[in-house]
């Protein structure tokens, strides 16, 4: 289901889903044995309305405690049991309130969210202060000390553009061969004790965000020069980096077709 | 502990706290027999400092759920055994992470909490949409529906002003004998799908914020006409609404001295 081609069965309708969701609650959003990442829920949501399962493929995956506000997903359905403008009603009210479809639109069979995608926006938020607020808890990385903006900022040029992100990846299963990537943007802006930076680019290796994040505190902390960044960069994935920042803070924005 | 001399024991310094804590954890602010109330949390911390127990008096009570931003508290304590700069970390250390201290501070002992309190400052917050973002889960009030901003608006301008309350207060205990009270202010702001109501006055009654916004929910959403608030607040506590919006949307925002 996850080939380039995604053949669609012969009469149903592909339809594309726009998903929120509060990490924390989930073992992620990638289908597992316990049931409990966004995709099983969302998969035995559609089996409550259909009868029978299809798989909710995902633009892309994340990892447990990861905030999603615009996840999008695609999935093929037949067009009679449930008319068009009841799925979101009807799969909200078959999901955990952690988890909320946005939207529901029916789109070609040439739409796929995993390799239609473009690219996709992430945040990242940071708490920099000596104690985490407590409405920031599971929603902000909680990281002391004191952060200086202009390196932040100078770290943040340093990785934005086309690079080799290899040393900004970590290994899941089989390795991706190619680890060139465009980061557009990487956009930094502090109120108060928040911190967010927002990442736009083409694509993101496994765990490139949380990496970059964490590779970036350690300079703006003053704990790492901003050339090591570049010695990372450089090495092309022979030398890697192994500050990650936590799950916490990171959310998926949205992702563009 | 509460009267409104509050003697100070000899040799002992009277100290303000400033606390923020997430309502969705804790029974309320005010102690309870089950020990899961605000106040019990930090009055255990306190005893794990000083080896006794000491009354840490609030300025205001909140609910089970009511989220405080600013919640101010005062305790007297002997000089000696925790320095004055150790007390907020020492704290936070024997509290849950959904309770802070924000900042402590020696004052004088002519400074009470509660009754040296000018006024106080809420924040009330709507998600008004078809569905509950996952990420407000317990921190908004889910009020699906179409909203009219000018009658929301009318409707505050109608309550701010000094009026006889009691038709916007629940009963708890001892009857309030005075229930007029001075509403500075009620502002209104919408983005999105988030209305946020921001409160000011020179002190509520029990409830009196959550019943004044369920109430003007009733108008805005136009199940009630405008004059039936003025009806309520002419009534002074005759009539009573029972329109009372969740404690999730609720915060203590800051309190004034």
């Amino acid at each position: 289901m996850t080939g380039h081609d995604s053949p669609i069965a012969p009469g149903f309708l592909r339809v594309r889903l726009c998903v929120a969701y509060d990490g924390r609650r989930f073992q992620g959003w990638q289908s597992q044995a316990e049931g409990e990442a966004v995709q099983d829920h969302l998969e035995r949501a559609v089996a409550r309305l259909l009868g029978f399962r299809v798989v909710v493929q995902g633009a892309g995956r994340t990892d447990a405690g990861v905030h999603a506000l615009g996840q999008v997903a695609h999935m093929d359905v037949p067009p009679g049991p449930v008319p068009w403008e009841k799925w979101k009603p009807a799969l909200n009210a078959f999901l955990p309130v952690e988890v909320r479809v946005l939207s529901v639109r029916r789109v070609s069979a040439r739409f796929h969210a995993r390799f239609s995608a473009r690219g996709k926006e992430y945040v990242y938020r940071i708490w920099n202060d000596t104690f985490l607020h407590p409405l920031e808890v599971g929603r902000a990385w909680h990281l002391p000390g004191t952060m200086d903006l202009n390196l932040l900022e100078q770290g943040a040029r340093c990785l934005a553009g086309t690079h080799d992100f290899g040393g900004f990846a970590a290994n899941r299963g089989t390795p991706v061969e190619n680890t060139v990537r465009t980061v557009d943007r990487i956009v930094v802006r502090r109120r108060g004790a928040l911190v967010v930076l927002n990442f736009r680019g083409d694509g993101f290796l496994y765990r490139m965000v949380r990496l970059m994040t964490g590779s970036l505190m350690r300079c703006a902390l003053g704990r790492l020069p901003l050339e090591w960044l570049g010695e990372i960069l450089e090495g092309g994935g022979r030398v890697k980096t192994s500050f990650s920042a936590p799950a916490d803070g990171l959310y998926l924005k949205r992702v563009l077709y």
